[in-house]
């Protein structure tokens, strides 16, 4: 019995030391609360929240030690429909105009809208009284710096559950990163597609070429004729081979976010540039904007949500845009090689 | 017969010099062409086109005459699929950030998607083989001053048919003028909606009420639960009591534009600002992007029509913006008296 109690004690113990080096690597309490996470540790959902805070976590931290005079807000909220997320964002700093990474965990019945467009997009949901109850938690990230030469960054992982009237549950992974530079860097454009190349390839080799391609299609400007950026990966409606295998993927893709990333902010972050380049960096920017506002799934699917903070989700837009009336590079210039490739993208790694 | 002659020569005479003032009257020459708009003087699709041609002149002019130091690039453009357009743009002058004034008249058949949202607003359309031949013009335009003590000011007056399978002939106006200041200034509010208000009232009393209530519906940012402006009118599918009465509305409402818009610039545009006030506007200017590029039907509509040209719909969106992570203006402050009426609109004049 002593030995029973003795064995008790230094669980509760070794817990104890394990909350506390979470709640170190977290950067505010997850909205589920550590305890609860603790008491369903087997289930997938809670693998996944934790998941996500740790990569909230990990980027931040990432970010910060290169921007030292700055520092991140957190902001915590709750969804009064079910729910909240954890809001980190850096504003004006020396290396980044804005850099948010956001966590959410929401649940609630799915809004007559969203149901329709996901319906639009193949998914059968057949509701109960009208009613879809759904849970939805991700980590999304928008990185715009100020040096012309370092890129923007984007990344996305989520989880998705819906109930249907049968009591079944439809579950599906979705994500991707990508990166959007203003002028075309071809070692920083090999070194990232080979880094989530690599993440891919642990799991299944046709899942780079897949997703890659599947990027390059989704962040598609099509009034301008051209991509948001030099593409990623990017992936939705992931529900095989199963759920531990997906999860296991998209763990992968999570823990490649800061070495994609990173090195090639190191690199540039003190590169000098021109205001021409800053000026070219500002229409980029305003791309950008009409990719997200026109295009983006789920900067729409947020926006048709009630209830969704929208400050969080519009925390992807840069702090400065520009739209100026016909503007065309010079041929043969700069800004013309990273047009070309946006117009048509390239393979960067075989 | 040499009397006749004497006749027909003077006609010719008065034509010529009539051609010659309308010439010296717009920015180039209509999309039908002038001799073709004379031959078919009668319809009142050849009026339409007139009267947009000449508020498009009426309106750069006036804005020219107060920003001495730019001048409006005028480019003319056709569409292959039919029709075409002439886009005044006057970028970076001293008083006008970016002042852009757009004529299109352009035909063809209706794209499936274009079709589809049409109905989605109660339009029934009997296609022929799925295809809808329509014929669309309109003048639009979005003027964005530098000043941040002069508001933004948008109008639209538009003309559209479309042909069904039976052969007959559905048709419909809309337009509207509407102001968005960055600052709330109560005089100018009501000049605006005064002169607004004369205009409708010369044709129906029901009339501005009506539009007025309309534009506040119509431009509003859902998701911030604001509006975009102080409104104005705004009316969409008006077919009757006939299309005379309905063109000479539209004809008064086109000739209100400058009256309401131009003494509120001259009145404003040497305010002395602080760097404060220019970065409110600059965070103002990104609601106006989140209105057009989520919102608004017309720039949607023109990224859903097929060769269209983007650089005239997107001519809407301001030289720059601005979005900050969480901005709320403190109480009491003139940013927070601006939002209050943006959202819970106010009667300007009864």
């Amino acid at each position: 019995r002593q030995q029973a109690a003795m064995a008790a004690s230094e669980e509760d113990e070794a817990e104890k030391k394990e909350e506390e080096e979470l709640r170190q690597r977290f950067m505010a309490p997850p909205v589920s609360g550590l305890r609860e996470l603790r008491r369903r540790r087997r289930e997938l959902r809670s693998r996944m929240e934790l998941l996500i805070m740790e990569t909230q976590g990990e980027v931040c931290r990432a970010l910060a030690a290169l921007d030292p005079g700055a520092s991140f807000a957190v902001d915590t909220w709750e969804r009064k429909e079910g729910g909240g997320g954890i809001s980190c964002v850096l504003q004006d700093g020396d290396v980044f105009e804005k850099a948010g990474v956001n966590v959410s965990v929401v649940s609630g019945l799915l809004s007559e809208e969203a149901a329709r467009q996901m319906r639009s997009r193949g998914k059968s949901l057949k509701a109960k009284d009208g009613k879809l109850p759904f849970c939805a938690m991700g980590v999304s990230s928008v990185i715009h710096p100020k040096n012309p030469h370092v890129p923007t960054m984007h990344f996305n992982y989520r989880y998705f559950e819906i109930e249907e009237a049968d009591g079944t549950k439809q579950w599906w992974f979705g994500g991707g990163t990508d990166l959007t530079p203003t002028y075309l860097n071809e070692e920083d454009a090999i070194h990232f597609h080979k880094t989530l190349k690599e993440a891919c390839d642990k799991h299944d080799l046709k899942l780079y070429p897949k997703y890659k391609k599947w990027c390059d299609d989704y962040f598609y400007i099509k009034h301008r004729g051209e991509r948001r950026g030099i593409g990623g990966i990017f992936f939705d409606d992931m529900d095989s081979p199963s759920k531990e295998e997906v999860f296991q993927f998209v763990k992968s893709c999570a823990k490649a976010v800061v070495p994609c990333y990173i090195p090639i902010v190191k690199r540039h972050c003190h590169d000098s540039f021109t205001p021409e380049e800053k000026l070219w960096q500002q229409l980029r920017r305003g791309r950008y904007v009409e990719f997200n506002l026109v295009y983006d799934r789920g900067t729409k699917f947020g926006l048709l949500t009630p209830g969704s903070r929208i400050e969080s989700i519009l925390m992807s837009l840069p702090l400065t845009a520009r739209w100026e009336y016909m503007h065309t590079p010079p041929e043969s210039s700069k800004e013309a090689e990273i047009l070309e490739v946006l117009r048509n993208p390239k393979d960067w790694v075989h």
